[in-house]
């Protein structure tokens, strides 16, 4: 080996949360091993937070301690800034921009940052002979970002889907081994630590389809497109619905879905149905878990931890190891002039199965009104389930459709929430038969 | 871009078989991507096989056919060798060798060669600064040999658990759906071309153990020894096996395992006994899968087609895509002089839940007799299951013990063996709860 080569690679590790402190922890654990990955010595040159006196449960001694944001960027001994704050603008963009700019590498677990202004930061990195790394910023410790960018890279990835937030897995996982409500479940998850104070980042989708836009910009090598991508949360999945999922032989998952239609492209974050026996229907509690579907691999899946301080530390410190070892790709796998403008479309062109939950007045002639309804639509339905409730004259009726396109199906939601049999909100979601 | 960059990278490709038809078809269809992510053309220089005018479903015209591998090693025009010939010595391992001196990279999807040779030759490629890539070899589409060295090389990896040979899992898979013997299902399998006019390199375990010998020497940070690895095909395994197991909550597939003992090392191949509905239990047919554990990410799954034209060219591209981009890690993720020599042990120092099957007279006092002999040799049971076949005055009796060292479990086994009422050779399989 060379002695340049020996060098060691110096960075600087800005955030010192759950993750930072991660970082830190396995750099002095695995130090040996992680050298010996990254075929030379992986150093700390400095360090940066917010409050520069509390516990993080780790030694932070060794290393110096930077003021600013600032400081870190201009370090000379500084080879990269491990960026693990968060948050998609204001004084984090300007301190990854201020790093790249400067010719120093950047790992980051950002979705937010990366979904907003992934392809303007990965162009600047290019004109500045600079990486962007971000294996941490989807499905924590599972290699899906070298997966795609490297592993599959010779493959027409024609669609990829996610269980990419392990909060709403859980909560869903959850609600259905207990049957308990939606609010009930969340509550005890935030007691527990699993769900944010805030929790409408995790629950409202946001966050899984900010790793979803990387996803699907990494699986078809085109920009990055958050604001197009349509999402719902899983506000709306009430215990019973998992309960006649199960009735019917699926799973309820919130799915990041990202496919090719015909030359155009959907992108959809959205709970929805997936066989039960599927193995996106076995992914339980907070584990993650991601398939495609390449041009000659055909399916590939890969599960693991979503989130948490070990698993997000083992991909920050996988992408430092292939920057030390030189291993500098474009941060979509494709030079950024390279990258397409996707024309994306929504999904109601489509064709699927899909559940329609109503809850409707107890009496004679509904199911006709709702039957009626259907035709007039031309959605045929595979399955009914109806459950009434005796006491308070109301009953549930569960509708699995016959495959149809997306449109037509939503345009008989539409019809059927109007009927005035119908109490409440109709409930539509896919069912997805990966 | 650089000009040097845009140069192409030139490949010789050796052996034109399923898989060497495959990459060339791959490489024709989806040239422009590949190109995209080599960041340079990828350019077939040459051809050879054995038979220059077999038809083999591509085009081959455009390239240059080299009458053997000689004139191959030696062609300025060639900047790797694609070995898809296959064999672990002779003409093969000649011409790696050969081409790994000349300073060509060399990808390779020979499982054999690098079991037995992986060493020497990772070595020759560092001495002569050549890489030697072999994606590939291990788990046809599933990029588990880049998330092995790349993807997850910040941790230690505690253990490792594969489902390795697509033969014998969709011959494990075909028994368990139809409840036929081995023998039929076999030999259906060979008429499907799912198996081997000579299956014994599949069902024997060898295969398999070639690919776990790779994968324990990525995962460990050692020199692969397929020597030292304990070998058991799934040839024993019968339909009532299959049968007790489920019963039992269980599925039995042919699992490669290594993991960690102390200071020292385990490595074996053999059908094991999983639960239904843990990951690997759920992996059927001809799909493959690879679970790990590291200290930081915790478990890691990934799961695809193991074998076939398609997924085999993805991975043998995917490395020279890699290459070509000038991403060149060692062979086992660490300097040669850095790999440890391991000292294995065989799995019998280690506790686990075993299933015991016996095939024994029907008569009173046998399960008396079978109690006695656990109990000598202080393994208990923790369910026992009996059928009786009345019509000809035998019965099987299968015990699913509690966890015991491996090595009390297979002296049970024996005396089991050696009692009167016992009337053939006792099937022995771990429980693996992964």
């Amino acid at each position: 080996m060379s002695e340049s080569s020996q060098k060691p690679y110096r960075i600087g590790v800005a955030g010192l949360g759950t993750v930072g402190a991660g970082v830190i922890k396995l750099l002095q654990d695995n130090q040996e091993l992680v050298a010996r990955h990254a075929g030379r010595p992986i150093e700390i040159s400095g360090v940066t937070a917010s409050n520069k006196d509390k516990d993080r449960g780790v030694d932070l001694s060794a290393y110096q301690w930077m003021d600013s944001l600032d400081d870190m960027i201009n370090s000379p001994e500084v080879d990269a800034v491990i960026e693990l704050i968060g948050g998609s603008d204001g004084m984090v963009k300007d301190m990854v921009e201020g790093a790249l700019k400067k010719g120093k590498d950047v790992v980051t677990a950002n979705k937010a940052l990366l979904a907003h202004h992934g392809f303007e930061l990965s162009k600047l990195a290019e004109e500045n002979k600079a990486s962007l790394a971000y294996e941490a910023a989807v499905a924590g410790g599972i290699p899906i970002i070298k997966a795609l960018r490297e592993g599959l890279s010779a493959n027409n990835i024609n669609s990829l889907y996610g269980i990419l937030n392990g909060t709403c897995n859980y909560i869903l996982s959850e609600m259905r081994e207990t049957g308990r409500d939606f609010d009930d479940v969340l509550k005890e998850a935030q007691e527990k630590g699993y769900a944010e104070a805030d929790p409408s980042f995790d629950i409202d989708g946001i966050d899984a389809a900010h790793k979803l836009a990387l996803l699907g910009a990494l699986a078809f090598g085109v920009k990055p497109n958050f604001d197009e991508l349509e999402i719902n949360g899983i506000r709306d999945v009430e215990s019973r619905d998992i309960k006649h999922a199960d009735e019917l032989g699926y799973r309820i998952k919130l799915i990041g879905m990202a496919r090719r239609a015909g030359e155009n492209f959907v992108q959809v974050m959205e709970p929805c149905l997936v066989p039960i026996n599927s193995a996106l229907g076995s992914v339980e509690g907070v584990f993650n878990a991601v398939m495609t579907q390449g041009d000659f691999v055909d399916k590939t899946m890969m599960e693991g931890r979503g989130a948490g301080e070990g698993p997000t530390a083992s991909s920050v410190v996988a992408d430092i190891i292939d920057l030390a070892r030189g291993n500098n790709l474009p941060a979509f796998g494709v030079a950024s002039n390279e990258l397409k403008q996707a024309t994306w479309q929504n999904a109601d062109s489509l064709s699927y199965k899909a559940y329609i939950r109503l809850k409707v007045e107890d009496h004679s002639g509904v199911l006709a009104d709702i039957t009626a309804c259907l035709k007039e639509s031309s959605v045929s339905a595979d399955s009914f389930l109806q459950h009434p409730r005796k006491e308070d004259g109301e009953a549930t009726v569960v509708i699995l459709t016959h495959e149809e396109p997306l449109k037509d199906i939503k345009a008989a939601v539409e019809k059927l929430g109007n009927l005035p049999c119908v109490l409440d909100k109709p409930m539509l979601m896919r069912v997805e038969e990966v």
